[in-house]
């Protein structure tokens, strides 16, 4: 497949004025794509964007397809070269691209080991939760280490709340109840939690870093890997903090979430 | 001259991972150049992006130019495609236009109109200062009017501290002394700002909104414009608010500034 490309002047490369969504799909079909949809229009709705029709945005999936894909969708505000006004007219730039993809089937029976973060994400509203171009920070926080055995970071705001990982979010289980962090600051509002909040299996709360020590059960997950428990968490400094062990409690927000995306079950 | 065109995998796209200057070229020579380099430096110190050399940044300034124009330049950490995790092996990408520039002679004279913007901005000390290209939030704010006659807009953040304009920093002028907002929470650190905080003739300081009223003299300016004086200042919804006459304190600041550039003087 020939790899798109898109002028200097493009305001998703100038400003990362745009949008993109990372669709897993399975023989061709986009899993949990109605929430990528509804979010990429919230995208487009708050950065007043006109968003792509959704013919357009399916164009790259009606192919024929096998196994496990992953689509990458960018929608951009396309060209203008005038500073930050936007053009009188805009005309949004859509690029996708489809490449193979291997799930990690031993994070999800063992479990992973994952760090926090020293990066703190700053609050914006008018950006939270959306999956916008803007981002250095996760660039950032994913960066400060480089070591394969630590699969993910957590990252806290400026008020010291866990808010979710580099490029997942976040889940934790208290007195059996299932719950993932708030998003109106910071954030993205992954689509496997946003279905998981719909079918009611998980309630937004807020969890402080010291309250980490507190939960019965941790997980990261999105809607291309499924769902991962944390087996061990490490600090700042990369020591060891944390260790949850895999009973029932870790299994059972895993097999809602890996079900959504025909995932296998563990026990 | 050709557009040139970056690949769907360049990180400058998928995450706004890189840095960009804009540079006033005067009959092909760079005004403030030391700043610019100065200050690109600083970014791809803050990104871990290896800075292309001097002779590379430089290419597009050697050939002969007539008059005015603006050079940009924008450094991507380049080509990759597995996620927030930067490459092993990181490549650059350097991108460069050059578009003839008109120095708005009008705005230099008379003043300009500005108004407040209703944006916060967030504060990330981890990209404060540097020209990164993570900019939805100047985006956002800029397009909260259209109206021709007023410029600029000027942007406080979480804290109601006045940090900049959209697209210039921002200098006010109290008991005859030049101050300019600290910007190490967040904002873009101009390089004909941190001329004027090198010669001494301004200093960093503190401005709630609410001070607005009770400054002598207000100006924005960036090393492609010059600078402005603020004739006449709108609150957030456009109602007039503030106004100042354009007095010889209002033009000292300016002199200081438009000589850097070569820009003409005001009396």
């Amino acid at each position: 497949m020939e790899v798109p490309q898109v002028p200097f002047d493009d305001r998703g490369l100038a400003y990362g004025d745009g949008l993109f969504e990372t669709v897993l799909l399975r023989d061709g079909r986009p899993l949990l794509w109605d929430y990528h949809l509804a979010r990429l229009k919230r995208g487009c709705r708050l950065l007043d964007i006109p968003c792509p029709a959704q013919g357009a945005l399916e164009a790259d999936i009606r192919v024929d397809g096998e196994g496990l894909e992953v689509l990458k969708l960018i929608v951009t505000r396309g060209s203008g070269g005038r500073g930050y006004a936007c053009p009188e007219k805009v005309v949004p730039r859509l690029l996708s691209s489809r490449t193979p993809f291997h799930a990690q089937e031993q994070h999800w029976r063992n479990g992973v080991r994952v760090r926090l973060c020293e990066l703190r994400l700053g609050h914006q509203p008018r950006l939270a939760g959306i999956k916008h171009l803007n981002r250095l920070e996760n660039v950032l926080a994913r960066n400060e280490w480089q070591t394969p055995d630590i699969v993910e970071g957590l990252v806290a705001d400026h008020n010291g709340r866990v808010i979710e990982a580099t490029s997942m979010n976040l889940f934790w289980c208290h007195k059996g109840q299932y719950f993932t962090p708030y998003l109106d600051q910071c954030g993205v509002a992954g689509t496997l939690r946003e279905a998981l909040l719909a079918a009611g299996e998980v309630t937004q709360a807020h969890l402080d870093i010291e309250e980490l020590s507190d939960v019965e059960a941790l997980w990261i997950g999105n809607s291309v890997q499924g769902m991962w428990p944390v087996a061990e968490l490490l600090d700042t400094q990369g020591a060891p903090w944390q260790r949850w062990s895999l009973g029932t409690a870790s299994r059972r927000l895993q097999a809602m979430a890996n079900r959504l995306l025909g995932y296998p079950q563990f026990s």
